[in-house]
């Protein structure tokens, strides 16, 4: 079975309801490989808000995206991965713990119907609920995280231990993260304390920071994400904090300093061999675009590539 | 049959892909006593454009409506009427003749299933489409036009006929108005020619300009439009240039000097006793509100006034 | 003591950190009549959210605004009123219940110290913190609430008996709101349940539409609303919302049909004998408004009427 | 001689450079009544700045208008009188004596040629300039004034005597305006002085608060405006600032609680007598407005409400 | 003959009406070695809409450059090359063929005067227009195109033949380009059909994307460019998705992941010894921008280069 | 003794009335190392103005950064420097030359209190007044100067000495500036006349275009910037329109081309061994940022990144 997206050379892009790249929304993931679902709460977030209107604001501009990939030989992703978009996850605006649960709930049923979750965002706390999801399934994850920041504190205001600062501590305390199979990348800016960086490394998290990537070059980290998360299933999280706020405006904690979305990409695009059972991009919040919309359409793009990531590996399987 | 829209005290409006007023999406009109219909065509507009975007616009602001209209004795609008939202009909960019063909074709399958289309655009030339579409059914209609311009010129750029500024005098000319039974409502501003109003009386139109509606009240003006379209089927269009630029700022042809929105609504809520088989809500654009966007909601909001009507129309009957 | 604003005939309003209304920053309220607080939560807010952005957005534009009042006797509010800017109660962002004990927390040191407390919100919800402090120390209060919700359902999304759309219910349940001498003023727009309005009625309060507000005349609802409380101390909340969203685009939850800015002022200039104890404006989240702000300036506007109506109380007094 | 703008349902208002209303762009005011005449000076604006924007702004909507006006007859009015844009005075950023001076050589030249000087600006200091040299040949002027504020203190900082506060008590100091035939018309807001009225009335002005247009209603006011200025020339500035900010947000001092555009327009059209030798629309400072761009397209259509009068004016003698 | 823009040292940049660089704005081309014209049409436009704005947009952008290149020796392009601003062609909203009609007139009388021509766009489909005027004169031209996208498909929606999407293929069809003389450069992002960049190739074009930009260097680019094209005269097409979103955020069609300025302008200037007998720059659409305009401020820079580019060729000449 | 920001992990950064990065605001600069101060003045602005603006839309921004630096040894900022926020500077807007004397006289206190002026512009020529406090208490000054433009003009518009294209003539003819051990950092762009660049040479400066940069590396630049200062105490001015206008649009004179955010802070952050009595941040007019407010948060961290180079400095000694 395949589901294909609506061709847009045949019918605009502007016209109907927009669902992710104008893929088809039934009502449940049975049949597929691979299952959009937007997961709108932002109750976690500790300084810009709005990420609750981010799973539409992708979807809108997911449009201007077509089905073949040229980076990986010009596959068409959706004859060689079944995916459809089911729309949001529902969620308690204001509880935090509440709002998480319900989003496990709902990814645990893309995960059960045996497809890859692949959620947009929504603050990053609620990639704690996805990966509570895949790892019931799937055992300890190996995590790929692309962000400025760690996100490994223990406890943000008034001692809580749920918010977008504190899921990849917790992830590690809960057992769903297997930090040996997992990696940081883009760590950049100002801290905090001098244990935000010092933290991940303590919880066994390989770390790279936005130089040292450039340092490297795209290609060695590339080699790098594929050699550490070898052996195992592994979650990728993109917080679109990872890229400039000139290319990514409309996120909820800007960091100055980031690649730009042609480097992005291009490293996104040299990644190969990488199992990925669930992914997602987080941290949009379209009120703070600009009228280009631009964040939303990289972030579309981004999840695009990882589309075309899974069909890559699942053609070579 | 009943089709109600999710309801928003239980599951946060922002949840989800979102249909006019979050009702179901059917794949056509069967059944249906209205149907919801985006006619994303802008190739009418001659200034600026955009209306393409408006459907969906309407949309992303009508999730915030409820389905109980308290103007009209707390009517349960979707029990009384039998609505859901069809998505939009296909157009063909800067092809204003064959975009108009596309349309009537797709508001005639609405119409053929035994529903009252209710259209969102669009540029104004889009309602020519749909009155050929509803007169195909119900013969020549009365027209209830709140407009801040008349549409009744001849040609317009190069001599084309077809154009946002040409349709109400085409659709009596096409014999699917009826002018005797007809009223324009809402004219201001400067002209182009000093028959700018006469024209339309020359055709038999009743015209009321803003002034009008200010010196007769909105009870009066209200019951001219009863005695005005009584005997006959009717549609209403509603360009949301009626309505000031302060309260309606992402319209294509912005009059200043218009009713605001607590007027407008009052004027709506109080006509009583029209048999509408068809309407719709024309000329935004949205990229011309502001991040409020406050005439997309006026826009769902005056459509669901017209629902509302309907619905009373239904229940009276 | 008096405590005045920065003089903006002398020194430019754009220069320095914005006070509200250039008032000075004291640490506590010792020796204050009023005190502004800024509650910056919006936890409690179903569908827009950045209301924590409000009280900033408000203090910048409350520069323009200057000390004589001249729609009551050009009083000079702030030689008449001991005021200043207490900064801002700490919220937990993601945590409704938390956030909302904290800023009880913050306003009952505001109310110990013998200030009225005037707050800028936040969401609605923040009005019940506000409530229980100044309660402890007033007891049940009379209250005038301008908004076009009743804001009285039981519960939203999961059975939560917190957010912006349940506050005076649960003031009434807590004994803190006495609705015999209570008034809900500018209700409109379709409903949830035909009981939206009634519950508020089968609670005590009087309620006034905005329909009601017009057919009565600004004079005769300020009358009502001096009758209603008379005999007690009484809390104003403002929810920004009252407003029609062409002068007020920058609110959570937009009905639009509301009063402009003109109409919403003379009512509040009507208001005399109203034995004031604390205010509030809320529900204005900034990236809504465009760039001119009028929501925040209209907002400012209003707080600056309700300490020239607390002025005068004080120097008829 | 007549100077007819483009036909705008011959070509697109779109195509070409914008003048105002698309008129044409001769060198001098040679043969002209009347001279459209930018003035993009913000020297003189104590808190919002830009207004040096302000005339290409409303050059780019005025093209929305057409150029007959049915206020007042169906009057051609570029037929009734020859008018053309000049362009922009020259000014001097940063410099406000300067700018003023350049501004008053600029607008002397279209008074030497017969015309009358039509401004737009700029903050109201600009007004100063004009009336200096409208009255180098019509001798002092009587003054109709729409505005929120009477623009007559003394000093602003640093003790200096010219900023867009001074300018009509300058005017009255140099014996430009006769305000004896002058008439403020918009006063409202909050005080910096309890005398910020009375030092308008102590110099001679009628001043009409916001409230007195509403109590005295437009045709009597419009009345007062013929009254007070009869029995010789005079020159009317309107401050978009009259306007409520929900019709006119990009003003450079906001004060909410004004008329809106339908108001204000019906007051102007009520207008009919007076002898204007010059008149301007000012304080318009785009960057504040919304996409909409509704202030400017208001103050074109103000101007060109102004130009009617003018024509009217004309006609009449 | 010179004909020089003004000063802006000595009157500020924000006076007077804009044209292109504030060059003098004659009636038609004769003496002139190029022309800027502007093209305002969308019809074209498959996606967004709007660039009927673009023209009048960069030129407000465009007053802030000066006429000295110092990328190519110092030179003042208007010293070395005749050039003035004629406005812009009239167009038919609405009416893609008979827009593109009306658009080859107005270019063939800047072509037939002597002058080449430099378009402003304007959809892309303007520049078949404009290579079948400048071809008419020239014959087949050799074609340097910088784009995200191909523009060689066959067909859009409805089976239509003319679009943004299909000039390059029709260019070639009519034998107005010569494919062995041309170049397309900086294609990239996902595809429609695995076709879309062979199809380009089977046409006879030389196609770099914009990796192959990267990986291969400025420099090589731009000799490529000149030995491509050398032995005839070329048109040079610069449509602005070429450069990344967060450059160039208004454009019709964004496509993340392109060069940024520096980058796009380090190429061309490193471009020499083109013959260009015209050229454009298109698919601005201005609303899309934010209030920066930087997508304008670069369309006008990119202009002023390819000005440039002709200055110094004729100078070598 | 320190004097430290707040802690944005326990109180949410959005609490409270924005100083920069949350620093105490003491009265005066008695016992600080380093004063932030903002100089909100835009008169010399030749083209786009609202700069006054731009000292608290840095530092509403300045709330997302964090004390410890990680680019200097994970030094934490504001324990090696005693800073505080000393709030603006007052200025005459609309008198350049008064601006300027009261800029002068507000960063002499802080001089001569033995702190460093970090100033927040405001426009350009804000840096003279802090050049001429400075000098006058440590004699002529090295320059470094992070901009597009050299500023070195000798006059403007009516033949003004003083502007913001006007500072780096003045402060060497003043004696105040020792151009021999000053640099110029980052010209690009097209010139007004062929000495724009050869006239700083001329005055004694050292001059690195922005393509210098990127040819010679980052390290080399900062190798440069040391050795050329070296001997004696510096200035170091940070024009934003250095950056980029994707990363930096909200300046008052874009210039298409420079480095994005990650360059410009690899490149201050390789910066050594600079002795800095002083610094700026410039040239931002927040209206033109869209609502990400990408040019604050980059102007804030730019601060941020000299007052690390200042402690590195003090910890060194």
């Amino acid at each position: 079975m395949t589901s294909l997206p609506k061709d847009s050379l045949e019918s605009p892009r502007f016209c109907g309801v927009p669902s992710f790249m104008r893929l088809p929304m039934p009502a449940t993931a049975e049949g597929l490989d691979a299952a959009i679902i937007g997961l709108p709460s932002d109750s976690g977030a500790p300084f810009r808000t709005g990420a609750r209107f981010g799973p539409n604001a992708v979807r809108a501009m997911s449009v201007m995206l077509r089905p073949i990939n040229p980076y990986r030989g010009n596959i068409n992703v959706f004859e060689a991965l079944r995916v459809a978009d089911l729309g949001d996850a529902p969620v308690v605006p204001g509880y935090e713990i509440d709002s998480l649960e319900w989003i496990e709930q709902a990814v645990r049923k893309v995960v059960d119907a045996g497809a890859a979750p692949c959620g947009i965002g929504g603050d990053h706390s609620v990639t704690l609920a996805e990966l509570r999801a895949v790892a019931s399934k799937h055992g300890p994850l190996g995590l790929v995280q692309f962000d400025s920041h760690t996100d490994t504190w223990d406890k943000y205001f008034a001692g809580k231990r749920y918010s977008a600062g504190t899921p990849f501590l917790r992830g590690v305390e809960e057992g769903i993260i297997d930090p040996s199979r997992s990696i940081q990348i883009g760590m950049r800016g100002s801290l905090f304390r001098d244990t935000d960086v010092s933290q991940s490394l303590d919880l066994g998290y390989e770390v790279l920071t936005t130089d040292d990537v450039f340092d490297l070059g795209f290609e060695a980290v590339a080699e790098r994400i594929r050699a550490r998360t070898a052996g195992g299933p592994s979650f990728l999280t993109f917080d679109m904090d990872f890229v400039d706020p000139a290319a990514a405006p409309a996120v909820e904690t800007p960091e100055a300093g980031g690649p730009n979305a042609r480097e992005t990409l291009r490293l996104l695009r040299a990644i190969h061999g990488v199992n990925l059972v669930g992914c997602d991009v987080v941290e949009i919040s379209p009120m703070y675009d600009g009228p280009g919309q631009i964040t939303a359409l990289l972030g579309a793009t981004v999840m695009a590539e990882l589309l075309a990531l899974m069909a890559e590996g699942r053609t070579a399987a």
